[in-house]
């Protein structure tokens, strides 16, 4: 199925909007999963909006009908999973400060990068966090013990910047028109509902 | 979180359109996920143009980059069910004749009508049957033993015609825009992935 073998050990690809009520969900569960397995997960933010621009689409809360699904959907979630989610007044918000102070971070550590990402993800859909306000994100960076001013210099770097707009080309070029969107190799998933999926084509090798 | 009490014997609902390869994954799988749990089934086909032109979609078999992630998922999905899978060359076609015959078999016998679009969705999934072509649709009932005659009157008849008319308004108002889309009570549950998910809910009454 996949072009080349991928190696047993290979990391998977989890890319994620950080305005994704899906991919918040799978991010609580996607280590543990991949660690069952003797993996570790690369975490790739990044913006749907540009994909979005290619499908036509523009995003679950923004759509007629499907808004009201998901929100009912992200709430039914939640409460099997017993944790908290609140649709902040701002969603969706772009995430591109927030996207950009990932990367930033992950220069010098890919997991204070991760730690990062999973802070903000509970924090935005704890609706006390706007992950498209420049300030705010580098406020909380330094409220969880992040180098503000790293963060706060690198999010207008233009070499992160171009970074995330690179990531966004890239998710393009592989297809990625969603989140959350998982790689084992080069076999695509999308969405939530198919952790399981994964977890199975992991155990299994595929099929 | 549903308005009524449900009673635990109440069938579930099963909204499908009939090239939906979600739908049809779903449907060979439902009426025992539902038998096990003491329900049945009620088979609910509609066309998901009228919530398109709502939600602004156009379908995955003609959105660019979801075509090709959902032709590689259902071949994947195939190859897991072992069924065949071969996307017929007038996919996506408008099912509407398949879906009126539906309606007309299911006045005289809600079996013989299940019957029915089991046989209409292996066929159009097999890549030799056009559900958009009335003539097709009539010789197809005639060579599964069906009432040819009944079908080729009843999918001209404006009673049948209005029928499908209002089960799309309806799925609108219920907020159904994708397939498959199951209803337990009132409670929504869209996409293949969910089958597992409605079976939890079935176990547990819901949470």
């Amino acid at each position: 199925m996949t072009a080349a073998t991928p190696s047993a050990n290979e990391p998977i690809e989890f890319w994620f909007d950080f305005s994704s009520g899906y991919g918040y969900f799978a991010s609580l569960d996607i280590e543990a999963m991949a660690a069952r397995h003797g993996r570790t997960v690369v975490w790739r933010p990044f913006l749907l909006g540009t994909a979005f621009k290619i499908t036509g689409a523009t995003g679950l809360s923004r759509t007629p009908l499907k808004a009201e699904y998901a929100d009912l959907d992200w709430h039914r979630i939640a409460r099997l999973k017993k944790v908290d989610f609140t649709l902040p007044p701002f969603h969706p918000a772009t995430a591109l400060p927030a996207t950009r102070a990932f990367y930033v971070i992950e220069r010098k550590s890919v997991t204070d990068a991760v730690r990062f990402a999973k802070l903000v993800y509970a924090a935005y859909f704890a609706g006390r966090l706007n992950t498209g306000d420049g300030g705010e994100i580098v406020k909380f960076a330094v409220d969880n013990g992040f180098d503000g001013e790293e963060v706060a210099t690198g999010i207008s770097d233009d070499n992160i910047k171009q970074r995330v707009r690179d990531l966004g080309e890239t998710a393009i070029q592989r297809g990625v028109f969603g989140s959350p969107w998982i790689f084992v190799g080069a076999e695509p998933f999308w969405g939530w509902d198919r952790l399981r999926m994964v977890d199975e084509w992991l155990t299994t090798g595929g099929w």
